[in-house]
């Protein structure tokens, strides 16, 4: 899977950010650990040079995880000592940075886990990361609406405390009235779907989609293992392999398959203003287990300007090919997660811990 | 070139089109010219049946031009006899689908011509298509600028005439005010940003463009010949080789080099919505020539929702990783043209006659 | 099908073969047809220029038909009138490239049907090249053996009368005794090879065959269609589709294949100095249907050099990764067929009219 | 690469060998370690099961390295236990699959020294594997020629010790006279070669030669690092990057580019009867240090018949596509080494220590 990352590559990746973006420019007398370094970690920043390819870090069996270990060593060490003294102007100017760091380093705490779940899973021993992992909420079995009345609204991230640039500015949008779904769809929805042919179904589907199911031979959500001759499925997690369990959200789903099980329903999914604007009106039921891809494709929000430099590489680079998820899952740090954050992944992503919630018109 | 299809076969499937949906459903007594054409001239109607795949297209010698002359006739004949004599009640089920299929003709009208051009280009004989066709409209030097206040505004086509469903329904949006070029960009424009060194700066793209750049080596628009050792550039048309010529149009350009022409020049691509709302306020200037890229991916207006069957297949489905493009092209019939119209291609493509206008915040 | 090329390009490039190894060198005053076609009909001589891609032929629009047949009769005259009027010294040194171009030529003559055959067999139609064509000759049902006595042998051309240059020299071989079918294997053969599960059974197979089955989907030779229900077989013919004989030589399996059905058979494929020595003993019966997959792969014969300039890469150069053919089929015209000629093709081609026959140990 | 695999599958598989082979069919009592490993370390022997496919072989993060030395340990000391206890008639069957599985360990102990190289080669820290190792012999700068009489020999092993099958059966073969070089080709001669342009010429390439050097962007040996500005090279080696010496054999060159390098010298490549004939009587020197291309490809000997079961798939299903090597490198164990060894690779393979020595007619 190109996509997946070593979590040796993970670890030093994250330090690498803090080495290039804040030491290196801010920290009287760093030293970088190995000039080697920026090129193996950099992921995408075309503005501090030349990368390895994605591609290729899985070939890494150099550098060790010992010296690797020893590199966020070198790198914590320096940070705290920069925190600890760094001259106000000099704060002022690294702080930001600082911050954005720890943010992205958060990101990677989730990443690392959607990694090791795939790695694990595509081994025929079924290795479980941590057997003590408890499965995720009970949903409602009943599927509650709620109405909203729509009209012209704020959306977007208002500037108080930290948020991606990516989020603002805050700006206008015309909704109409519209439903939202008071829980995310569950996996017993969507073994109805299953059951109901809709894997086979080509007028349920964008074409792009239906491409997808074909080429790669999908029939169920990722992770998803063949059914027994009994029927019975049993589903891999982080815990190793278990049975389904139809009352828990639908996980490792792709916008395709989201979109054509809304379209089954006689549904849809909401936008991403819809989905925010329903947040902050304190009407999402059980968010936070999973990501729930939206009917948005990711763009820049209106007066959208990234930040000067590299780290305007950040977001902005992304805004085309990519759907919005919004909410939150299980994996991520608690403190990472706001009503105004806008994930994105390619419509065909299935590793991401991505699931859905259904909405309607009035 | 994949997306490419011989002209024979565009002659073909349009009278297909008239077959599959007015003459088989609707006619009493119509026999189907050859059983084994609805398989080989359907181009992606999943709810009619399988298809001859798109990449084989070129490989059709059989049927020979003569047989598709003589099938297009039997069409043309039993259209026009069922025209003539069709009782009320099927003639209201049915001249709606006669409208689209003419409607649809017009669109393989221009796909002939840009599937002729690619197919010429590439060539090393460089072949004219017409040599009499003449060069685009000159556009002014000077770039003005419209400005518009935004606003609560209603977009989107009202049900007044024909319209394809993807225009509809109309809806309100809110829109900052903004401004637009009264010229769409130039080949002189369009060569200052290569001179500037535009395709080989990274910061300038999205990420998917920049990939692009260097998958496919772009350096020019598509059909832009290396320049001489003089620095004279030449560009293939549909009546030859010819002199670049400045003030035209620039055009065979994808979504990602408009949108990187636009951040080097500071400003950015309008949203449909700005198009459109510009369009109507008559502030569009010199349009007609190029197909207009805008920042909006495509995607359903509120409420919308594809008709019943087989036809909904025709734009609906197409909703996820393409960009719109607005105003029609020097290939484009007159009469086929709308404000409302939204044309789309994935934002690689260069193969239509694609360019685009610059827009900015106020 | 990359190896395919449209017959327009077949005729041109055996015009060009003419006008670039004998009337450019050698007629005074010669005028090229247009300095274009070298680059476009040039098949694979690297020291004579840049080449067309081979994926591309089917591209090419242009030049017509019409054009092609006016630069055929352009090198035709002027080839006739070189014939007439040369100077023996002259004469002298384009006589044996103007027996090459001859020889060239009867081979692309073969190579048009085995294209023409292809292309109208991926069509739906299943047109018919020629509905009068005949099926090839019945083989006798029993598979009778000639043994050989083998010991130390002399094969390859003596030089006497037109060979390749990969023909020769000749040269001494040690053969143990062997045993050599009287017929090659037929369609009959085949069946019960099938039947056998032949085509699921890995140990029948070379580890490259095998993957060659599963990449492809082979499951029974090319033109073979799936059998109905009944059982009845229905196969691909140049006169159309017809009944599959089990009298019929097989045709149209790769080496692999054969290779495979040789195992099967407890058996397995002559090498070609086996082949050479029985078909000049005349113990080979039924030969010139089908050519005939050899056990050897091709390569120099001892003391072997590659004429100097361009026309040396006309064999040497492919001498990796190729296994030789004998014999010649009904496609290849009469005076072409010697028992030195040695065919060549990799060992997954079944476009070609390729059979095989049996051989033992004594 | 493809082709590499890592360190501890290397571990596992050669213990798979003996579990499958050995111990399952024949020791009484005998637990498999786990089942699954049947699946996952199984390379290529499709009669014993389904197999984990090659390239994922780097995904398998599960079992660990402890685990694998553990299951080492569960087979060997089963193997110890067999071969101190076996009874006579168990031991009659078994001792050869013994014998077998101790050479393929040996095999793989080289793979293991070239894969590692090949993982190592690819980092851009350029790690050493041990940098205490010393560089190879040093080659006579004179081209010393050996001349052999040929006549009617016989060649392959005589059944006398171990040997695999491809090695026999012993058989007669008519060699005319020639020449072989007493020593292999070094990276001096090599360096001429590349000085000489010989990557840019292609009528010194086969034709799927040309095309890899093409599509592979050849342009020296692999582990050949691009020239310095000063036009000095470093080579990368197990025991680091270091200056290249033009006295020691060349090595990592494909068998098309030792092809090439013998066309250029107006020489050619030995067959493996030449080889072998001059390994016999003596004439041939510094052997050992590179594997030695022939111009032989890799297929049966007269009468060879693979022995029956899943050992049958160790040498004879891969007789299709490859060259054979003779000889032996610096990572062969001493007494793996025999003259009548055939070693086998596709020409366009680098990873393996492969050199080779020129020859020609008398």
């Amino acid at each position: 899977m190109p996509d997946v990352s070593p979590t040796k590559w993970h670890l030093a990746h994250t330090s690498w950010f803090f080495e290039t973006f804040v030491l290196t420019p801010h920290a009287d007398g760093f030293r970088r650990f190995d000039e080697n370094y920026g090129y193996l970690f950099n992921s995408y920043y075309e503005a501090v040079g030349d990368r390895w390819p994605r591609l290729a870090r899985g070939l890494l069996s150099r550098p060790s995880l010992d010296q690797i270990l020893a590199y966020r060593a070198h790198v914590d060490h320096a940070l705290g000592a920069f925190i600890a003294d760094a001259p106000d102007d000099v704060w002022d100017r690294a702080s930001g940075l600082i911050e954005l760091g720890l943010h992205h380093e958060q990101q990677h705490q989730e990443l690392i886990l959607m990694d090791i779940k795939h790695v694990l899973s595509v081994s025929p021993l079924n290795p479980a990361y941590d057997p003590s992992m408890r499965p995720g909420p009970h949903l409602q079995s009943k599927l509650d609406w709620a109405r909203l009345p729509g009209g012209l609204l704020d959306i977007g991230h208002d500037g108080n405390g930290f948020a991606f640039d990516n989020e603002g500015p805050r700006h206008k949008v015309w909704l109409d009235p519209f439903g939202i779904a008071a829980r995310p769809a569950s996996c017993g929805d969507f073994l109805a779907f299953i059951e109901d042919g809709g894997y086979h179904r080509p007028e349920l589907w964008l074409s792009d989609g239906w491409a997808a199911v074909q080429q790669n031979g999908w029939d169920a959500p990722l992770y998803w293992r063949e059914p027994h001759s009994s029927g019975a499925r049993e589903i891999f997690t982080l815990a190793g392999l278990r049975p389904i369990n139809p009352a828990e959200p639908v996980c490792h789903v792709s916008f395709f398959e989201a979109d054509a099980f809304a379209r089954w329903s006689g549904k849809r999914l909401p936008t991403e203003a819809e989905w925010e604007t329903a947040a902050c009106a304190g009407e999402l039921g059980q968010t936070g287990e999973v990501w729930e891809w939206t009917a948005s494709a990711y763009g820049p929000y209106p007066r959208y300007r990234p930040p000067p430099g590299a780290v305007g590489e950040y977001n902005g680079k992304f805004m085309s090919g990519q759907m919005v998820l919004r909410g939150g899952c299980a994996a991520t740090p608690d403190d990472h997660i706001r009503t105004t954050y806008r994930n994105f992944f390619p419509p065909t992503a299935r590793w991401a811990f991505s699931g859905f919630r259904l909405a309607d018109d009035a």
